[in-house]
């Protein structure tokens, strides 16, 4: 087993390392980048400093990666309009086709010779706790992982990322929630190699802790904590989600009981197709509806939370309505969103039971009686253990009537969200499902075979 | 408003009250009863007392009432064995028509002349708080109220008794649970008159305790207590359910608000319809299932407490499995009894979910996910929240296929309804909820139409 687990890893290690020709072609890029770069700030910023950042780097990138993180690094003075101006004019002078994006901080995307290369600028800070914006601690985080890894922690975190990619946990955005590059670095350096990182995962008894550098300074309520080793106040892994920790630990014992190459390679998924999905819909008998609406102007780190929010506010509404929601799930691409819901009830009465007060409480009693004595849509008022009851008429008697009709006031509902929501949506019921297959197939693959 | 209440209860007190002509009847029988009984017990059992007892006993009987209950009182060292004996046998003697009646205590019924004569054993103890039997009680309850009541007093009782029978709540048999003849004796002898009696448990808060011979010594949960004057550890009110106390009280503010001869009068159901049956159903949407089954040979006030804890018990079964049960009664005739379940949620998915052990719990989590993993009959398992979820095929879909596949040994039933249950039931889902208009029309009626 033991021989099996280093031939595995041995083997993945050996594909996933970038080729002395892929390596000769990166450095040439990322020379001829830097070149430009500086030349430009030398121009428009001659006060700024450009490093090379993440994986490329710090050597950890993956065969096949061709990603590029050039920082422009301004001293701390710097106003934020200027550092803003300047930042994007330097990018866009360097990436002919270069567009800004706005994260938390705007920066430039573009290409250069094949290569995706981003021009970030961002401001020099004494150290990573004074940061003003995420971007200021890359630095940071570049050089301390540059200082700590040697050549066999640098392929024992190939291993770790790929793995993370073959579990679809890789990439510390919001949309994923997973292991970023920087975390399974740290995670690595912690266990000293990738066997040892999976042994101890697969152990984990959440909430686990990790203080690399021995300064954490605070508590944290995530199910994983890796104390930033170059400022004490942040949990590198805060965004994981805690199924991806379930996933990791999973995975990692999945994989040292049968050691495979498999593990190392997302699944690949077809789009679900009409007649699987009739299948699943008659073999379940629940009621499936699907909300969806145009996408927002925002990006997906801002989309996913505001959905997630929204799924969690919609899904309530259906449980108090006792349509008991068994599972659902967010989806999203370029052009619009969808919340799926599966309820267990398909339908309830059209009559409710509405429970008034103690007969015992005179005033109020002799209220409620005399409110519904002669009123003919209600049965009752009578007396069940003590109180007045009525049955009325149900609000809604299915799912779907409920979310055609829904008070988006009454909602928790993300605000981007709650504005498409406004301007149109549909619901599509069971019978109407199908209307997603075209454009989330493949997440409803996912949904009707659920893996770990 | 004052005068009408009045004029109201003296209308009601003279319709009431025995004529003359019965009241001679009366005497007469039981004059005759009690020389053919007093012969008998001379012979049979010289030892003796014969007395007279209940509410012809003590004038606070209703014209048209024809029940004389003689009771032949032994002394208190007699053995069971010769009570039960000499006392079935005195009674056979009297009554050419005599059957045994088997409560707590046997006894004989049957008539003469035209009206009903129960002929009773009991034990003379020195008082009430000493009883080995209910029976050995009433001789005492007769002793007070006879000593207490005036004439005021005794009308008073009357229109407390003929409220009761108007407001389905007379009699302190368990099938009625409500106020029977010596508990509204003791209520109109704590308030003095008809009137008062309303308008104090109009204002009632439950519980309500009243202790006439200021002698109580134990504490009753029960909303009403009226310690037995004869006997300090005994609430006379026990039986009387929390529905039926509020339903006095809700009476007792609608008559002092509009008083009317109406509410001495028990309403007239005639049995529900099956066109009338139809328009509820479809406008109620719900499922209404009865179960029903033959009557066992046990008499109402053993019967009825085995229902309703069968009731209890299967609701519960409902409501576990998600049919959310708005509403049930039970019925019940000579030869059969029906239980009836109103369920909100008609149907639910063919699937559950059902929620493995935290993917953290390295060796629970390890048995669930190979326990499952080949499962083709399952969904998943997937991870949620950090644990392992799968979704499984549900035991039943509907609350009929719950109920005629349910097993007996896991539902609290009363012991004969289980028996029954065990020889034979049948369902009756929505569509055949008719089969039960012929036998339970009047119930269903009353079903449909709840009064307070």
């Amino acid at each position: 087993m033991t021989d099996e687990v280093e031939s595995v890893l041995s083997t993945v290690a050996t594909e996933v390392a970038p080729t002395e020709a892929e390596r000769t072609r990166l450095e040439a890029v990322v020379d001829e980048v830097l070149a430009e770069t500086r030349a430009t700030v030398a121009e428009l910023a001659p006060e700024a400093e450009v490093v090379h950042v993440g994986s490329t780097a710090r050597d950890t990138w993956l065969s096949g990666d061709r990603d590029i993180d050039i920082f422009v690094r301004f001293p701390r003075s710097t106003d934020r309009e200027t550092l803003r101006e300047r930042g994007l004019a330097i990018g866009r002078a360097v990436l002919d086709d270069g567009e800004a994006n706005y994260a938390e901080h705007p920066y430039i995307v573009g290409s250069h010779d094949g290569f995706d290369v981003d021009i970030v600028p961002c401001l020099d800070v004494p150290d990573a706790s004074q940061v003003e914006s995420a971007v200021d601690r890359t630095p940071f985080h570049n050089e301390y992982v540059r200082r700590e890894l040697d050549e066999d922690l640098t392929t024992a975190v190939r291993l770790a990322k790929q793995f993370a990619v073959g579990i679809e946990a890789y990439g510390s955005d919001l949309r994923t929630r997973g292991f970023g590059g920087y975390l399974l670095e740290l995670l690595v350096l912690e266990y000293g190699d990738m066997r040892a990182l999976l042994e101890g995962a697969a152990g984990w008894s959440p909430p686990v802790t990790f203080d690399p550098a021995e300064h954490g300074e605070e508590d944290f309520e995530d199910p994983l904590v890796v104390i930033d080793p170059t400022d004490p106040t942040r949990n590198v892994a805060a965004v994981v989600s805690e199924t991806n920790v379930a996933r990791l630990q999973h995975y990692a014992r999945r994989f040292l009981a049968m050691p495979d190459r498999f593990f190392f390679e997302a699944p690949e998924r077809s789009p679900l197709d009409g007649a699987t999905l009739g299948e699943h819909l008659s073999a379940r008998e629940s009621e499936i509806i699907a909300v969806t609406s145009h996408r927002p102007d925002i990006l997906d780190d801002q989309l996913f939370p505001q959905l997630r929010k929204s799924e969690s506010g919609l899904r309530d509404a259906l449980d108090r309505a006792g349509f008991d929601v068994l599972r659902s799930r967010v989806m999203a691409d370029d052009a619009r969103w969808a919340i799926l819901f599966e309820c267990t009830v398909p339908t309830r009465a059209a009559i409710e039971r509405h429970e008034g007060p103690p007969v015992a409480l005179e005033d109020h009693a002799t209220r409620f009686f005399d409110g519904y004595a002669d009123d003919e849509t209600v049965t009752g008022p009578f007396i069940e253990d003590g109180r007045y009851v009525i049955e009325r008429e149900r609000a809604h008697t299915t799912p779907a009537a409920l979310l055609r009709e829904i008070d988006l006031e009454q909602v928790g509902l993300g605000e981007h969200i709650r504005r498409t929501l406004e301007a149109e949506f549909t619901v599509h019921p069971t019978d109407e499902v199908s209307a997603l297959l075209e454009r989330f197939g493949t997440e409803l693959r996912a949904y009707f075979d659920p893996e770990p």
